[in-house]
């Protein structure tokens, strides 16, 4: 592993790092944040923000404005890219396939398996890159993420029991098989099996299983995505279930990370309690 | 004026807008947020936010966290773009020339001369047509700028008696006269006389006038641009000067917007403070 930066951060450390990932048979770059409580001999909490459509590890660390309220609560934050990148990497001309597009899921047909498997990644990888190296503590952690990131953060969720104490999402790609958000990714990752569709969409886990901890959802009521991204299957499944937390509509916001920024400290808030309990 | 886009942000509006400029002869475009406070019929305290080189109307919009704290105060804050720009504009290929970096002043020399009138356009031309568009207050402003943009933000209010109740900076070029980020661009946009260029240069103003009201300065300890932003200079012309107001020497702190967003809140409430005065 080999640091980028570190730059002083609301009196914690901004860091960017890369390490050669075995999941991806790539170099990846994250972004993870450190509270002043770091720097002070204890392991803090975790808190993953999965990014969304066209993001690098960059994006949510410079807009999302996460850092003020993680210094606040002494939580770590880290931002993983939300793709292998890199000449030999298999891309597409859409925005929303390939490069910057992993959809959180192991690509299982060509040209993508050599190296999307962002799942293994975020899952299993990354994790055991951040416990070793850095004092954040594997037995706290949450998870969270805005668009794709957020279908990342409530899949994850569901399908690691016991891995995070709490979840939320901002705007997420809630109902993937339902959507061109997901159908075409989905059928060019994983193939034409909607079988295996069904394990990467958060309103049919929700259906199926829910989650163990609590939910926050906020979605934009203006989100020029609405179509796209099916909070409505997502809030009918919950309310289904009885699952714990909330799902909140918020009057007049969009897909922006003006969006996320205005909700941050809220989800900050509510991991915090969690992984303070 | 036609507006480019407007997102919900803290409750309040960030919005992009563009216009004619009679002052550079192009199109300029600027970022205003409107807290919410200005939906509620009355007009609002308006700062200021100069950006430093490279940087558009869009860096700090997205990356200063401003709009939290701005929407707690009830004040608008608006981010002019730092140069004029597009095909018939000259440039340069370094970076601190030319598009990206006007310096806040008004070009004497060609080929800066047609449309590099930042100056005239930050101090005149845009307030304008802010008071005339939008719900902001012209009887209640102050200023704030980072880099580049704090030099722009202590020469305006020191040389516009009145036009603002407080200015602050956030790693200023504090003396420019006196540095590779001054001498060449001044040299190249005002001429050899030098005379013309202390009217540009923070520290000399302070030494010669100083500002009717506070200012505060915050700078980085880390910030790897020290030799060219010359701090010490407008530290001691602020105490000989007897200035009210603050210079902060912030440990471990570099030139990101991460520190610009660290220190944000003390900025805003420093304004907010003085503007409800």
């Amino acid at each position: 592993m080999r640091t980028i930066s570190e730059s002083r951060c609301f009196g914690g450390v901004q860091g960017v790092h890369a390490h050669a990932s075995a999941a991806t048979g790539t170099e990846m770059t994250f972004g993870l944040y450190l509270p002043p409580a770091a720097a002070e001999g204890q392991r803090v909490p975790l808190l993953w923000f999965l990014s969304g459509l066209t993001c690098t590890h960059e994006n949510a660390m410079v807009k999302a404005g996460l850092q003020a309220h993680a210094a606040a609560a002494g939580l770590a934050v880290v931002f993983p890219d939300t793709s292998p990148r890199g000449p030999g990497v298999a891309d597409d001309p859409a925005f929303d396939l390939g490069q910057g597009a992993g959809f959180y899921v192991n690509a299982a047909r060509d040209p993508w398996a050599p190296h999307f498997r962002m799942w293994d990644y975020v899952a299993d990888e990354l994790p055991r890159v951040l416990a070793a190296n850095f004092p954040v503590d594997e037995e706290r952690q949450a998870v969270t993420g805005h668009s794709m990131g957020g279908h990342g953060a409530l899949t994850l969720a569901m399908r690691l029991p016991g891995r995070f104490r709490s979840a939320s999402a901002f705007a997420p790609i809630a109902n993937p098989t339902a959507s061109d958000w997901g159908r075409r990714q989905f059928a060019a990752y994983l193939g034409p099996d909607e079988a295996a569709w069904a394990r990467h969409d958060a309103s049919l886990l929700m259906a199926e299983t829910g989650f163990s901890g609590e939910v926050l959802i906020d979605q934009g009521a203006s989100d020029q995505f609405l179509p796209l991204l099916r909070p409505e299957a997502l809030a009918a499944a919950m309310a289904e279930r009885r699952q714990p937390g909330a799902f909140r509509m918020q009057a007049g916001y969009d897909h922006s990370y003006f969006f996320v920024a205005s909700f941050a400290a809220d989800h900050v808030a509510f991991h915090a309690e969690r992984l303070a309990a």
